[in-house]
């Protein structure tokens, strides 16, 4: 385990992911943005290597800043495809916007919606009905100042087209501290548990917003 | 002035806006959801009768739960459409999705983006562009978690596409009180004033959240 | 007034709080902290000049690093005493300690407890039981993480020890926006009326926490 | 381990802090608040099986409502100095006011101080000056509206009269969540360990409110 996180440390890893399933622990690694080719091949290879499942990427990047990189696109859904091909990872990327739900979940496994997106009922409705039609999953991160009921109601959004599979993502919320950029709220998992069957699992890495803060919340 | 507010009082007002034009108050009255022809041409003619200029009233409704009305849709647009003619007063509506921004560019005047979009930014993309082309305003109002700087670069994710005019709109921030359902940041006004050019609003109605609190916070 | 309003404003004032008193506007100013003997009379003789009836200054001052100047103590409180005598202006102060209370009800008019202190409750109980036997009025700030309901039930805490006439002053709560200081919550004034009869003030100069925007908030 | 825990789960146990030292993890454990001697000595024989050091139990209660339990005060205080005697057990218990903290240092072991009081200046400095001259640990639990800069500015407020231990306690920061009291900021750890040398803790019982959530938050 050990000498898996020290590979998994040498690469460029801003966002991993832990998926808690039953009694062992899966993570959902790869890079924030795909930048190319040959990073996310060399990342996959990586992540195959330490036996994981699952590798995620973003091709349409919401950026809180219209000058910063948007994300490849439809060329970054492609990179995806081939990677799924050539290792047998399953791959996740975040939907954006209505109209590149049909095209993404022709190229990969598993729909994100991503935080600033939990309230874009529009495309929740738009996911769910293409999760359900060709049977994809879904991974919903929790809006930064979203509550916990809204968060389920969010998901009742996606459910109602059918019986998609929700898997939700705590990454922080917007609080008053300032010395992480997000608050990691590790207590809305026992809450979701007892509110619901609904998976749970956790980014730590967005909420602290510095890499060398994410070891330490991942334990 | 007092038998204007009586009026208005009278009639199902969930949603009034101030717009503060230079020296005078410009209000933007309306009903929060469309509900039928009868219920908007009444509100109108009172509008009309205030001697306002402006009507609001939403055609697509982002709401929480699935199961809440999600409002007229195109149906609520042609019925702006008719009240624009027979009243001369001008229209504004919310987009919800990029969708559906052209259809409310061809029936209203200002497209309005919620809380919940401020930070859908394909769909800001989509209004600046449309908006541009065919010359409407945009109101855009403040993410309930949305900080003064997110916000301002929101804007320059519509104006990216040319020199649309956008009105900001605060709205209410989510904090721990919970007796007011959004707590209104009006300090935001002067600091955005500080910040940019930009003329900005007051929505007292979503904030307090009980009918019997807005008039009190209107002054 | 606006002769006043450039007077006042061409003193050193951090701190000036609106008093409400039904159909107009007292308005209770003062330095943050006393310095010195002549600060404290140079602003009394404006106090004085503008027609106001409060001067505020503080003696004991709590300070969030300890190498912050901690206040003048009791020599403070014996200019206060002499102003109130030379002006005929009513004095505020800050208490902060249950063992300061008797000293400052033998030199001020008004006890005011800090935004720090409205949740100690040993020295909201001694507030209580002096203000009662010594005829002095309470002015009681609002936490900045306090509800509305621990308000009221910090007011209870006071009241207990008899009438004691207790005057509430909202001055911003904390929340993730980080462009103010705190975020002033004006809501809270309806709410306070709709379910007390306490009188509330507004103290618009710490939730912005700069001068140039102090001004634009009182209006 | 897990017949401790059993055996824990059976008294009345509002409040568990575990204590992190080194490579073990120490348990603080103990009552709310001291309600009786046959209470507190039931529990103790508890602790003290469970191989644990530490017991905690309030004397002075710093409550929302004045119509709450305010606790034993020094007849709660003598029953500590007991448990201490009898069992061995090192005791832990809130100071609430600069009159109580020579009698509560008479009696017990470890001074804490409260979330409330944490930015209670004068309490801070003569908790201070006592544990340096008498030689107590103080636990510094984090005001739920505190910023990590003010905690750490806090301790410096106790640690200027000396070279006085403090160890700090994590036990929620309030946030707009409502299905928990207050929102557990693990990250809060991680940052201190980075910023600091001081030994933290982590209180999960508070932050959850609900006794059936504090389990899962331990592990």
């Amino acid at each position: 385990m050990e000498n898996k996180k020290e590979k998994l440390e040498r690469i460029k890893d801003k966002d991993t992911v832990k998926l808690i399933e039953e009694s062992y622990i899966t993570v959902i690694a790869g890079p924030c943005a795909i930048e190319s080719w040959e990073q996310l091949d060399a990342i996959a290879k990586v992540v195959k290597d330490l036996g994981l499942s699952f590798i995620r990427g973003g091709a349409y990047k919401p950026r809180t800043s219209p000058y910063s990189f948007q994300g490849l696109g439809e060329k970054g859904l492609k990179y995806l495809k081939e990677i799924n091909v050539k290792y047998g990872l399953k791959t996740v990327t975040e939907v954006t916007n209505t109209e590149n739900v049909d095209i993404i979940a022709d190229n990969v496994d598993v729909l994100q919606i991503g935080t600033r997106n939990m309230s874009n009922f529009e495309l929740l409705k738009k996911v769910g009905r293409v999760a359900n039609e060709r049977n994809k999953k879904v991974l919903l991160k929790r809006g930064w100042a979203s509550s916990i009921k809204e968060w389920l109601l969010a998901v009742e959004y996606i459910t109602l087209r059918g019986n998609t599979e929700v898997v939700l993502c705590e990454r922080g919320i917007r609080t008053f501290e300032t010395d992480t950029r997000f608050t990691l709220d590790l207590s809305a998992v026992p809450v979701i548990k007892k509110l619901s069957k609904l998976p749970i699992i956790v980014d730590p890495s967005h909420a602290v917003g510095q890499s060398d803060l994410v070891i330490p919340m991942s334990r």
